[in-house]
């Protein structure tokens, strides 16, 4: 059995109707491409990649800071109530093939780099921007939109 | 959208033949009962349980370890490659609705304490015994066949 | 520079007079035997023992399940707030050369357990039986006193 | 009794003659300011720092990311081998009151964004650039010399 495909969706847990937008159209379209998607299971941008991927018929993992699963949000089917806190930031990022960051706060920038730390590629929807690396590649690769991000993030392997 | 129930089968990474045959068809009942598995990802116990549970065609997660998904049983559907180690063990069984010991060492003695400090029901299979609490109950509820394991495991909440 | 030797002594954040009457000796003789001692911070056996390390001039290292460190007990040098929940248990364990369990309820025995499947061996007092492994060997090597478990803590290497 | 007051250095497991030198100053200067170093345990920086702490006379924390406490830099007293990976980047933030980050990799961005996550104050040394937040205050405080980064440091409370 091959494991299924996983894109992690990375942002804040609370979020302006734009970026919420951006998640839901993502978790939408990477469950149209065949993969699962995982994320933090709480709100804001998690929620609504969540409920993208709910509608399309996709499966849903949402790794939780807290041990009480009741704090995930209503459209994680698959939630994993770890207990611990911003530890749980490396698990997303080890748990997907690759991952997007939809705006995001220091949470968000600490997933990025934990990502990057972890070999994984990370594609960037009206994030931060952290320049390019050594080699000249940009660590965070710029999608203008969720359709771009989500073809960009196929063309990844972790 | 309500969570899938979740059941965690725990036992060892080697077992023989015998040990093996009970979590393939505690794998296969689980999913009968329509829950979702939760293991450790790794060989023996956990792989003859997802091998039951995907025969079945039920779902089957597996919280690693390490860091590398690809150490997970080829049964395992969601590899979580926590690179945590054992702490691992509080994450399955906090994942679980209830835990189902079979066999096992000192990891799978770690996690039915682990499941009972979480205030987890566990269920045993051929497994520790740890006597009776102070309110009289039986610490790791004894089954004898892994039927009666899953029939136990679904009158419980967690 | 040679690490300092360090002991752990795992029990209950709550426990009768007794039984603090038992930690607080055992964490001034692992002072007084030229040891560091490493616990879980909270109160019970672990300030108990924090208290006796501190009465005889000691360092004492608390790993706390959450993470704010001021719900430390005041006899802690070192907090190390994990956030983490029970995970933490595995940081005690790895952090000793040697564990000392001291009567206690299911953390305790996650310790334990963990403690073995780490390699470290541990010492008991007034607490959980686990009986004799393959080899024979006691799983748990039992105490009387705390004299003896710290005699008995000095002979063990990780 | 108070906790000691505890500062983190945060940089790279392998770095040049020149960082390795503000490190080792570093950790000598929060020795002499009286405060504690906490770091990863490892190389590179984190060896510069502790290295001049000890030679300060101080007490050294190194929260490793393996299992093995084998892998501590000589200069560190206190290993806390966790077996979690990058996860103990969240140890070593919340351990510390305020957070020294120099030069460094995505290892370090991940520190820096969880320190600031968990609310701490981050000053950095020839490191990440990450702008001004939402109030206009810079998220990494600039300093120009380990001398300038330890009296910031001072000045913060976690």
């Amino acid at each position: 059995m091959q494991h299924q495909r996983i894109i992690a969706v990375c942002g804040a847990g609370q979020c302006n109707a734009q970026i919420a937008a951006l998640a839901e159209e993502l978790g939408r379209r990477i469950v149209e491409a065949g993969a699962t998607l995982v994320c933090g299971g709480l709100g804001g941008v998690m929620e609504a990649a969540c409920r993208g991927a709910v509608a399309a018929g996709g499966l849903t993992i949402g790794i939780l800071p807290g041990a009480d699963r009741a704090a995930a949000n209503p459209y994680v089917a698959i939630p994993i109530p770890t207990g611990m806190g911003q530890a749980r930031n490396v698990l997303i990022v080890q748990t997907a093939d690759v991952v997007i960051a939809v705006g995001g706060e220091y949470g968000t920038l600490s997933e990025i780099a934990l990502a990057r730390k972890a070999g994984r590629c990370v594609i960037g929807l009206d994030t931060w921007e952290l320049g390019n690396d050594a080699s000249g590649q940009p660590r965070v690769i710029p999608a203008a939109t969720p359709a771009e991000a989500v073809a960009l993030a196929l063309r990844e392997r972790s």
